[in-house]
């Protein structure tokens, strides 16, 4: 037996010391594997040895504080008592990297689609170990974009005033077809070749640190692809939920707190598969639910990374997905984590955030620090267009939620946003009307939360999901390099794109200035006439916005915000530099808004 | 000084010997009488002697426990020295009346307008000291209904499978217009003239406790009527919420929880006036409160009240309407009262329930221990006409309503309804398709709470609240001599009639024998095809409910349901009597529902 190819796969591939919990778990695979005895030379570090059903997989657990060099040499005793050494590596851990800082709401996050965005590395358009090839043409096939194609475009996130990347998924995806999402992986301690290299990815996140911005990765822990190794050679029956017949999940996330649900919809909702394409993984195995630990935690401290985007976070099991979440946070108590929680109502998107008094309902805690508020990003894909705040309509929809912000634990670590790459496109939703958009966009840099933007629409780009998920998530214009029009420089940038652009760049480089408007205090009014009045403060800042939702240009009465406004005289709007005299009333034009800073 | 004159009021009339609470304010109202001093034989039962800045008030408070006889002699001494003695009668108290029972979910309640019931005293339909006159041709006038057509017609009620009954207040109301709601009251220690006597109100209590109905008293803390005396001459400026202009409510409940809301939009929220002629009672004022507590104190007693229902409950500082709860339930453990809480979120309906989690975020508990569910009662009033259940339409609207149950600390003391006499009626939105009345007093009949009927829907009575209220308040045919339509009778009752009461009849009667849906368990499973099955039950009975809100007939497979039949062979109809094989599937007719009692 050549030893040399016994062993395939090691994961992880090399750890770290000094981390924080001193347990890991290697795994080891190779033809008939499980027949081998491994020793080191410590013996009692090895804690634990588990077989499986499949014979080609062993996991060796080991107390990595027993290990006194960087490397561990496993000694591997065949049937035959030959043996062979595999050596495992323990690297340094970054400099204080368990309490590395991460993104909160003194930040604003820039969301890209890789393969979208830029293509910097013609040569990966294509790899022989991956099915899918380059096709430009086909809206969702592989456009070429890549890790190069970011990293050359950082200074362009960096003037919209961009301070956080969220990208979505990076590693390999080796589905014949929409592989270029990424979301159905087949290996997930590697970079897919046609964005680039391991390598790449910690050059990106380099690059980005070296401009003072951050790093979000896109992980998923409820499914990987079909093509993954581990699909088809699964160390254990139960490694992913199985069904007699093909079995989708039906979405319905309030099963998991209904003290109604019947347990067979609770089960389909929880183990039911997203897609045909997309095994859902069991992380109630142990070995599973420890494999995807120390994958996310791999990824920190290998690319050095500021925070996760956690995709489809509820369609997992939530007493092992909150124990997921608290072995990344145990690791890392500063770290964030958005979660993909794609309901509704605030009370059951609050059960889904870390200490949630919802959730303390029934006992449970996600120990996810952030949750996306599509709550709001359902009522920002509306009321633009509603003219008449009659009833529950109109920018009431926005005040509505705001009203509800008691139930959150902590409404500052809310990812706020208006469209992301699976919601309709502003743009589309509101027929390119920049004065909406503007609406939308002050709303986000001003309201309490994190604010989200989806690249493209800083310049208008549109796109209709009713047309697939290709036609909202299309290339960046200048990504590639033959595009006619280059919106990534200022100088090619069409008059219609410079509008979008300036506002969005002067309005979030604003934000960085205001603290206020990061960690503040919110006061609002109800809204009369459809026009929205909230104050932002704290005790050096004091921010008061307006939103005329209403089409006519508005004049108001300034008395009523008398607990906002008494210590101050005048406001300065932050993009135009306007004054405005506080004891006077206020000017509006219909379907604008106005940010002053009190003076 | 006439003595007999002097002393106008005397307010509560009598009280009670033995309350928990020993403490009792009594109001002196005449003219200057603040002048007196007041001492009886045992000056230590004396606690407290309170003038306000209206000379013609005193309030004085004794500890009851320390009066030995039923009667008190008050001895009153003028300016001039000259006393007279003013007695005060300690009433024996109900046996066992602290712990008398009241409505639960066993329970089914038939909400009536006394005055568009039956009108059983002709000789009451005018009074010298009431403003506004009989006129039956006005549909917002008086029509004579009363507290003696209530008892000629409890034998219909019972006929209906009713157990209580919550009639619309009968209090005093003296307004010269629209008066017959009598939420406006000029006299809350007595019974308005033209419903009848304070004696015919106990003769009701009587009669419908001798049929072991319950009866519910609707009261209403947040308001008086213009005509009220005590608005007339107040005792204290603070005794009602003044504004410079007229200010009207905002409605804008949602202020209360809000830590974002101003602190002018709660105030107006709170203390602006329902409608012009309602002014808003101040119950931060200590003396108001008392006033309250003892008012709805001595109606329990007096009358041998069932329970409450509560108007507009949370129009009132949240702090100390839960005090005037929570001294009521001190007085009466068992007593249940239920609020009018017009929100449609089930979080900030949660809120307003008795050691509500939801509350317990901000520290509050209403003591409230029974909410209005004006969610469901919402969903009710639209999902019979929407044949198709994409995203959350058609009878998933109620799926997930009840999905959010966990949220409430006590789902089995909601009041669910379909209508009362602040909503469109159902046979109107539903344009008398009787099978849609069917839909949903099944619902009503069969999930968790308190089922509340309003009068007139169980003989088909129709009415569009677009024409103002009293279309949805209409005069029941047969509550009036002359009436061409007796529906109370069935000998008389038409077809159409007969068809509506023979159903909800049965249905509630059916009701009465079956515990799993007085107290039981739920589980629901997801619509499918806009069909909605769940189960309701206990270790003794089990119920399985099938609501086919699609148009078209459908086949239910049973497998799914396996985790609640798994033990029962067959169903048996509770309104056909029809046997259904639960190892089959079951057929049901479009817009129909099924109740299985199984077996």
């Amino acid at each position: 037996m050549n030893t040399d190819t016994l062993i395939q796969r090691i994961e992880p591939p090399f750890w770290f010391s000094g981390m924080h919990n001193p347990e890991l778990q290697i795994l080891f695979y190779g033809f008939n594997i499980a027949q081998c005895q491994i020793t080191i030379t410590n013996s009692t570090a090895i804690t634990n040895v588990k077989r499986t059903e499949n014979p080609n997989f062993i996991f060796v657990t080991i107390n990595t504080q027993k290990i006194s060099s960087n490397e561990i040499d496993f000694i591997f005793r065949l049937k035959d008592k030959s043996t062979f050494i595999q050596k495992y590596e323990l690297r340094e851990r970054w400099k204080n990297s368990s309490l590395r800082k991460s993104f909160d709401s003194s930040d604003t996050i820039y969301l890209l689609m890789p393969d979208r965005f830029a293509n910097g590395n013609k040569n990966n358009d294509n790899d022989s170990n991956t099915v899918e090839k380059y096709n430009r043409e086909l809206p969702g096939g592989r456009h070429g974009g890549d890790i190069e194609g970011i990293i050359q475009n950082l200074d362009y996130i960096q003037s919209l005033g961009m301070t956080a990347i969220w990208s979505t998924p990076l590693c390999e995806d080796n589905e014949a077809e929409f592989s270029y999402h990424s979301y159905g992986q087949s290996d997930v301690y590697k970079i897919d070749p046609r964005f680039g290299t391991n390598e790449d990815y910690v050059r990106l996140s380099e690059e980005v640190h070296r401009r003072e911005l951050k790093l979000i990765m896109d992980y998923v822990t409820n499914h990987w692809g079909l093509s993954h190794w581990m699909v088809n050679d699964s160390p254990t029956n139960d490694w992913i939920h199985q069904f007699e017949n093909y079995t989708q999940t039906n979405h319905k996330r309030s099963t998991i707190s209904d003290i109604n649900a019947s347990k067979i919809d609770r089960t389909i909702c929880l183990n039911g598969w997203f897609v045909p394409t997309m095994p859902d993984l069991n992380i109630r195995n142990p070995l599973v639910l420890t494999y995807l630990c120390q994958n996310a935690i791999w990824w920190i401290e290998y690319a050095n990374l500021d925070g996760f985007r956690v995709d489809t976070y509820n369609y997992s099991e939530p007493e092992y997905i909150s124990k997921w979440t608290k072995a990344i946070t145990d690791e890392y108590p500063n770290l964030n984590l958005v979660g993909e929680i794609t309901l509704r109502n605030q009370g059951l998107l609050s059960y889904w955030q870390k200490d949630s008094p919802i959730a303390k309902i029934q006992d449970f805690n996600s120990h996810l620090p952030s949750v996306m508020d599509f709550a709001l990003s359902d009522a920002i894909q509306i009321v633009f267009n509603e003219d008449d705040d009659t009833w529950d309509q109109g920018i009431t929809r926005v005040y509505d939620l705001l009203s509800k912000d008691f139930l959150f634990p902590n409404v500052n670590n809310l990812l706020v946003f208006g469209e992301n790459h699976d919601t309709k496109r502003l743009h589309h939703i509101y027929n390119n009307d920049i004065r909406k958009y503007k609406m939308a966009m002050t709303i986000l840099a001003t309201i309490r939360g994190i604010p989200q933007l989806y690249y493209g629409s800083e310049i208008g780009m549109a796109g209709d999901q009713y047309l697939g998920d290709a036609d909202i998530r299309k290339d960046f214009p200048g990504g590639w390099e033959n595009d006619e029009n280059n919106a990534f420089n200022p100088e090619t940038r069409s008059e219609y794109q410079k509008a979008y652009f300036d506002f969005t760049s002067k309005l979030f480089h604003w934000r960085k200035t205001n603290t206020a408007v990061h960690f503040g205090k919110t006061t609002h009014y109800i809204p009369e006439n459809n026009v929205y009045v909230y104050f932002r403060y704290n005790t050096n800042q004091a921010v008061m916005v307006l939103i005329n939702n209403n089409p006519e240009y508005q004049e108001i009465q300034t008395a009523r915000f008398k607990e906002n406004i008494e210590h101050y005289k005048t406001g300065k709007e932050v993009l135009s530099d306007m004054i405005f005299d506080l004891s006077q009333s206020i000017s509006i034009e219909g379907k604008s808004a106005l940010i002053l800073e009190l003076e």
